[in-house]
């Protein structure tokens, strides 16, 4: 694995991360495929949006299909056919939404699965040999995510926990085609960002995340804490800021020097019929859309807008048929794709600043719904 | 609209149909888009395996999005990105499934729409009409199919009606680009499908269905029955076998003479998880087919069987992901045309016999599925 920053514009960045699947131009968006599929998209739909690295989950692969199917199969990229790149997170995240039912200790996390009850347990050395053996091209290191709002003490421990579960996943890394990322945590205290920034740089992990964001704050926050924790982290290897996905999150957060993210928003909402547009998002089953003879989004590039109007996006709903939500789910990511294009080619181009505050100006908050 | 006879082994018939939207090389199956999609496929998908034709139900597109918003958008074709051929049905068959929600009487049929109880009327000139504002390639005639078992009274009264309201159906045309197709009715009467196709023949109509088949009545009913009706109807025309899609259905009925299909069987299995083959359908669910790196069938010349493990579909369908139902039914239409395209073949070239016995050795009873 190797990053080269190949231009900056304040403190966006525009670089190239070479993996074992290909090089990935950033900053770009991750589309998830959780259970190794992105939610109703085909790989050659996602090759057609110019889609370099997916995500999947390591807590929903571990359950279901597991690792012997997985690797009977030749791994992750021939089980699911995507020959590009594959991060999977480390499962850290789902396992500490679970709550009640896990339990947390130095070794590791013993948690029961949502699905039939049954018994695990997630150590920084077994989730490294699951992706290992999934054979992805990026691995992340099993973290801490605490719930906020939470004490000083909880976000320390959660810190010192995380800092040293990513010194054991970084020993029992086996596999150089899989690159390592470690996850700051610290919630929304600078101090203890700081501070695991600090101890997760000294490990000189190829790449590092921001985690513990996107979790309910407010936009202020994430902005602010994102910035703050991008700006702790060596300019010379890529930051991913987890769980960002929305037109107006993205732009912040490159500004705040960010270069990949992953978030479910594009494709749940297009199973939702919500379109996402830099304008706005439709909701598309809405009585103005019904008879609407325009593409989703005028200056779209994608083959949603290419091919198919809003009435006829809007029946697809409307008849609760499924390639309303396939074809809303593509043109969502085509969204974020063409946006990570748009904001690539700014950098480099040093016009960020103009763009930037020109997709802010049209960009609504994520609750507004744009007006037909 | 013209139809070309190119060969015929026994009563199997080669043939070319030229419709306003491209020719049509029968035998064909046309998939069933039933509210202007073919559930989970695309367009492109369809043009994949070479789809010439498809089939749309008026009923449906009646009560949503309605007559006006279609013919707004530029008609059927435009309106759901389909520039082949599609062929409506008359919504006769729908409506007389509603049973206790209709009322017949010589004018029409009166019904209440299942999604939110409006009352509507068909009448054999509003849905010439509806079908012609649509713009479709093949319109099919108002009918009266009668519930099996009926009485000899019932049976002459429905024949008698639809002979009645196909003449009405054919001086309601206005539209040259659009084909009006007869369908015969009669039950399991030899002697009243003789007089339907008669009265029928006699109108000069550039088509005829074979309908109120594929009911509930046994397979050997169906077969002697659209074999004796086949063998009524006009050489130099083409037949249409409504509602017949599993492999050793479509070649028993070639085998008598018919040249179009259509059914939801393959398109509704694959939702269901079920894979069609010619040596047996697959329940892909199955336990065995969990680690099973083979593609569906071996023999299968479609993308999905080129790029996917029956272990990885298994998974889709088991983690409920919608790439499942979408990979199984274009498989599974896949496997239908490319049925058809043997077929043409074995009569274009005189192997009817053995490739019709061939097929009929390896393919089970509908209801037996393949063991892994």
């Amino acid at each position: 694995m190797s990053f080269t920053l190949r231009a900056t514009d304040g403190a966006a960045r525009r670089g190239t991360l070479a993996l074992a699947h290909g090089d990935v131009e950033t900053p770009a968006f991750m589309p998830v495929g959780t259970a190794a599929t992105v939610k109703a998209i085909s790989p050659d739909e996602l090759r057609g949006i110019d889609a370099r690295i997916i995500l999947a989950n390591t807590y929903h692969l571990w359950l279901r299909p597991g690792r012997e199917t997985i690797a009977d199969m030749g791994g992750l990229h021939a089980f699911m056919s995507w020959d590009r790149n594959i991060l999977t997170d480390s499962g850290g995240f789902q396992v500490f939404s679970l709550e009640a039912r896990r339990v947390l200790s130095d070794a590791g996390v013993r948690f029961k699965s949502h699905l039939d009850g049954s018994e695990h347990e997630f150590t920084p050395e077994n989730v490294v040999g699951f992706q290992e053996a999934l054979g992805v091209d990026v691995a992340m290191a099993l973290d801490v995510c605490v719930k906020l709002p939470a004490t000083p003490p909880e976000i320390d421990e959660g810190v010192r926990l995380t800092t040293a579960w990513a010194k054991r996943c970084a020993a029992a890394r086996t596999r150089e085609r899989t690159a390592l990322f470690g996850i700051v945590q610290g919630g929304l205290d600078e101090r203890a960002r700081a501070r695991s920034a600090s101890e997760l740089v000294e490990l000189d992990l190829p790449g590092y995340a921001i985690g513990g964001l996107s979790v309910g704050e407010t936009r202020e926050e994430l902005y602010r804490m994102s910035r703050f924790t991008a700006a702790l982290l060596p300019a010379d290897k890529p930051r991913y800021l987890m769980g960002v996905g929305t037109v107006r999150d993205l732009i912040a957060a490159v500004d705040g020097g960010v270069d990949l993210f992953d978030c479910v928003y594009p494709t749940r909402c297009g199973r939702n019929g919500r379109a996402l547009t830099r304008t706005g998002d439709l909701a598309i089953r809405n009585a103005a859309f019904a008879r609407d003879p325009r593409p989703l989004d005028e200056r779209c590039g994608c083959v949603v807008c290419a091919t198919y109007s809003r009435a006829y996006l809007s029946h697809l709903f409307r008849a609760d048929e499924m390639l309303g939500p396939r074809l809303l789910s593509l043109h969502n990511l085509a969204t974020l794709a063409e946006l990570m294009r748009d904001a690539r080619a700014a950098i480099e181009s040093g016009a960020w600043a103009t763009f930037r505050d020109g997709v802010f100006a049209e960009a609504p908050d994520r609750a507004a719904v744009a007006k037909a």
